[in-house]
C-alpha cells in the first residue's frame, strides 16, 4: 500500500506569490480601469543580445547535421564549457580543475538537490529572510521538524536585518549545512569579504558546510565586494559555490547553472575529493545533463564580447534599480539593497507589517512587490522591490509611489 | 561537523559503462589498427528534421526580440505544450487534462526523481534486468537495504527471462511502488495489454502504485501493444506515466520529457487530486521549468509533419533493429525484443557469462555490446544491443560478426 512521504506536510503552502495574485485580482476586479505596476517578481525582461542568439542559433544548427550532430553529452556537463568557466574563474584568480565545475539547468535545481548528498540528520541554518528554495528541500527531507509559531522546530534562523547589516552572527550550537546567499534574495545586500571570512573560518573550525548561492553575483560593481565564496581564503575546503546564467545573461527561461564542488572539500567522514564525487554520482544517476543548445549559448557568454553584451543589460537593470532606490529614499523610506543587486528592500513605514504596506501600495499606487514576510520571521516589516522590468514600466511605478503613496 | 548521506555507500559502483570502456582501451592497445564497432549504447545518432529545427531555432528567435522574449516559464511546463500533449493523447484515446500533464527536462529526472514523494518506508519492485536508474536512486533514499550477494536485501527482484518471456509475474508479498518498463530497457521486449492489466488490477487491489516508463513507446509499430499505460482499464488510479522526447525525436541532448499523474491517481493515504498535488509542489519547489526553446522544439515535434519526420528516423533505427536481429537469427543466435523496441537482447551461446560473451564479441568482431549482468542478476547469459547507429556502422558490424564469430 503506497504512501506518500509525510514531511510534504510540514511544508507550508507557498501562500507567498498566490496570495499576492489573490490579492492583486481582488483589487483588479474593483478597479479594472487601473494599470498595475509588478515589482513582485525577479524575472529577467531584456532580450537575448545578438552575439548569445547567434551562439544559441549555432547550437541549434548543429542538431541538423550529420557530421555535428549530438545526443547525450556527459552529465557534468561538455568540457569545453567547463573549460570556458574555470578561465572564467581564472580571470577573477580563482583557479579550479574543470572536474570541480558542474554544468546544469540552473542554479534553483542544484541549490535544491545539493542537501541531497549529506546526512539526513544534518543541522541547517539559513538567512532569514530567506530564498524558500533552501528551507523547503530540508522540510522535505525531513530535516526541519514540524513548523511551529511561525518557525521550523529544528532549522536554525541566522537573523539579517537593519540592527546587523542583514548579514548574521555566527551561529551558536551545532550547524552542519550553512546556506548563504550573497548578493541576497530578497535583501539586496552583499556580504563583504571580511563577514564571509567569519564564516569561512567557523566552518572550518567546525567541518560544517557553507553552501554559498552566487546567482547574482554579476551584479556587484564594486570591486572590493567578493562575486565568489573562493576569493575567501580556505573556503575551498568547507564551500560549495552555485551559481547560474539566468540573471547574468537572461537565461531564466533557456536554463543554465553551475556549481563548484572543490576536490578539497571535506566532510567529518569525507576524504579529499570524496564530496565531489559524490555529486558526480548524484548528477549522473538523476540528471542528463544541461541542454546542448543552452551550453552553446553559455558559451557565447562567456566570449570577451558575450560577456560585454550581459554587462551592458546587467546595467539596464542596475539603472533600473537606482531610478527605484532614488524615488522611495526621495519619499524619506528607509532602503537597502539595489546597490550590487537588482533587488530593493525596503523598511515599511510607520510600523506597517509587510502586507499591510503591500495593500497600501497598491491601493494607492497600484504597484504590486513582495512582502518580506514571505521571506521568513525576520523579513516581517520590510518589503522587496524588484529591479528587473522595462525601464518605462519601472519609471511610471516609481512616479505613481511619488504621486501617490500618502506616507 | 557535516557528514554525507551514508546511503551513497550501498551504492553499487556504477562499473559496467566503465568496465566496458575500460576493456575496449586495452583491446584497441594490442590491436592498435582494428575499427571497432559500438553497438553498445542507447544514444540517437541521426540529425533533426528540418521541421523541428526550425521550431528549435524559433524559440530562440522569441528570445531576441522585445515582445516575445520569456522568462521563467511554469516549472510545470507552458500551457500551449501541455494542450499539444493532452491532444497528441487524445488522438490515441486516452483523455488528459493539461494539469495531469508535468514537462520535464527528460524522463531520466522524472524516474529519478519520482521516488522521492512517497514514503522513505516504501517496499519497492523492479523488473529484473533493469534499467539501473530505478535502483539506484532507491538505494539513495534508502529503501533497499545493503547489496549482498549480489542484490538489495529489501529490493523486490522480479525476474524477466525467456521463461516467462521477459515479463514478470506479480510480486509475492508487500509491494507498494513498481517500476515496470515497455518497451523494455534493456531487454527489447513489450508488455502486452494483457499483462499490464494484472499489474493494474493488483495494483488497484493492493494499492500499488505502477511507475511506467514509456520512453519508447513510439517504437511500438504493432498497433495491438499498448503505448500508454492508460490504455489499460483503471490505469489512472494506481499508475504515473514517464515519457520523452529523446528516443523519440532525438531530444537526448535537447532534454524533453514529460509525466502523467492522473487526478484520480490515489495512495493508501491520499485523497482524489492530492498525489497530482504533490508532484506539482515538487517540481514548483526543486526545477525550474524545461528550456523554453526545447519545448518550442517540442512543439513542432507534436505538428502532424513534425510526427511524420520524426517516425521516419524512428523507422530507419527499427531498420537497423531488423539487420541486427536478422544478422544474429542467421548465425543460429537466441534472439529477443528488436520488434517495437530499438533494443535486441540475445542468449549468450554455449553458456557463456556476459561478460565472456562479451570479451568473445570484441575479440572475434570488433563488436562492442552491453553484457545483461549489467543489468541485474536475471540479466546474466544475455546481451543487449542497440539500434542507435548510423547505417553503415550497424551494417558492418553485422556483417563482421557474421564472418568473424566463432560459434
Amino acid at each position: 500500500m503506497a504512501k506518500i512521504n509525510n514531511n510534504y506536510h510540514k511544508l507550508q503552502n507557498n501562500y507567498l506569490f498566490r496570495e499576492i495574485a489573490k490579492r492583486t485580482k481582488a483589487f483588479l476586479e474593483t478597479h479594472p480601469d487601473v494599470k498595475i505596476y509588478k515589482l513582485g517578481i525577479g524575472d529577467t525582461t531584456e532580450p537575448l543580445p545578438k552575439i548569445v542568439i547567434d551562439g544559441l542559433h549555432r547550437g541549434v544548427e548543429k542538431l541538423a547535421e550529420d557530421k555535428t550532430y549530438t545526443g547525450y553529452g556527459d552529465e557534468q556537463g561538455n568540457s569545453s564549457l567547463r573549460e570556458a568557466l574555470a578561465e572564467w574563474y581564472k580571470n577573477q584568480g580563482i583557479s579550479l580543475s574543470t572536474q570541480e565545475i558542474f554544468i546544469s539547468d540552473g542554479a534553483k535545481p542544484d541549490s535544491a538537490n545539493i542537501q541531497s548528498i549529506f546526512s539526513p540528520d544534518s543541522a541547517i541554518a539559513v538567512q532569514d529572510p530567506v530564498y524558500p528554495v533552501y528551507v523547503d528541500t530540508n522540510v522535505i527531507a525531513g530535516r526541519t521538524g514540524k513548523f511551529v509559531n511561525g518557525r521550523y522546530r529544528k532549522l536554525i534562523y541566522m537573523s539579517c536585518t537593519k540592527e546587523n547589516n542583514f548579514f548574521p552572527t555566527l551561529p551558536e550550537g551545532n550547524v552542519d549545512l550553512i546556506y548563504i546567499c550573497s548578493p541576497n534574495n530578497p535583501t539586496g545586500t552583499v556580504a563583504t569579504k571580511r563577514q564571509l571570512q567569519t564564516f569561512v573560518d567557523y566552518a572550518r573550525e567546525h567541518k560544517a558546510i557553507i553552501i554559498f548561492d552566487a546567482a547574482y553575483s554579476m551584479f556587484i560593481e564594486d570591486k572590493k565586494l567578493p562575486r565568489s565564496i573562493f576569493e575567501i581564503e580556505g573556503a575551498k575546503e568547507c564551500a560549495i559555490e552555485i551559481s547560474s546564467f539566468s540573471k547574468w545573461a537572461g537565461f531564466t527561461g533557456v536554463r543554465l547553472g553551475w556549481s563548484v564542488i572543490p576536490m578539497d572539500l571535506v566532510a567529518e567522514d569525507t576524504r579529499r575529493g570524496e564530496i565531489n564525487a559524490l555529486w558526480n554520482r548524484r548528477q549522473t544517476t538523476m540528471f542528463n545533463g544541461a541542454s546542448n543548445i543552452a551550453q552553446e549559448g553559455g558559451l557565447a557568454v562567456l566570449r570577451t564580447q558575450g560577456q560585454k553584451a550581459c554587462q551592458k543589460i546587467i546595467d539596464y537593470y542596475m539603472k533600473n534599480a537606482w531610478i527605484i532606490r532614488d524615488g522611495l529614499e526621495r519619499l524619506g523610506l528607509e532602503v537597502f539593497g539595489g546597490e550590487n543587486a537588482p533587488y530593493i528592500w525596503l523598511k515599511t513605514p510607520n510600523g506597517l507589517t509587510s502586507w499591510e504596506f503591500f495593500d497600501k501600495l497598491l491601493a494607492e499606487a497600484y504597484v504590486v512587490g513582495t512582502p518580506g514576510s514571505g521571506f521568513g520571521p525576520h523579513g516581517e516589516g520590510y518589503f522587496r522591490l524588484s529591479a528587473f522590468g522595462r525601464r518605462e514600466d519601472i519609471t511610471k511605478a516609481i512616479k505613481s509611489i511619488e504621486k501617490s503613496l500618502e506616507l
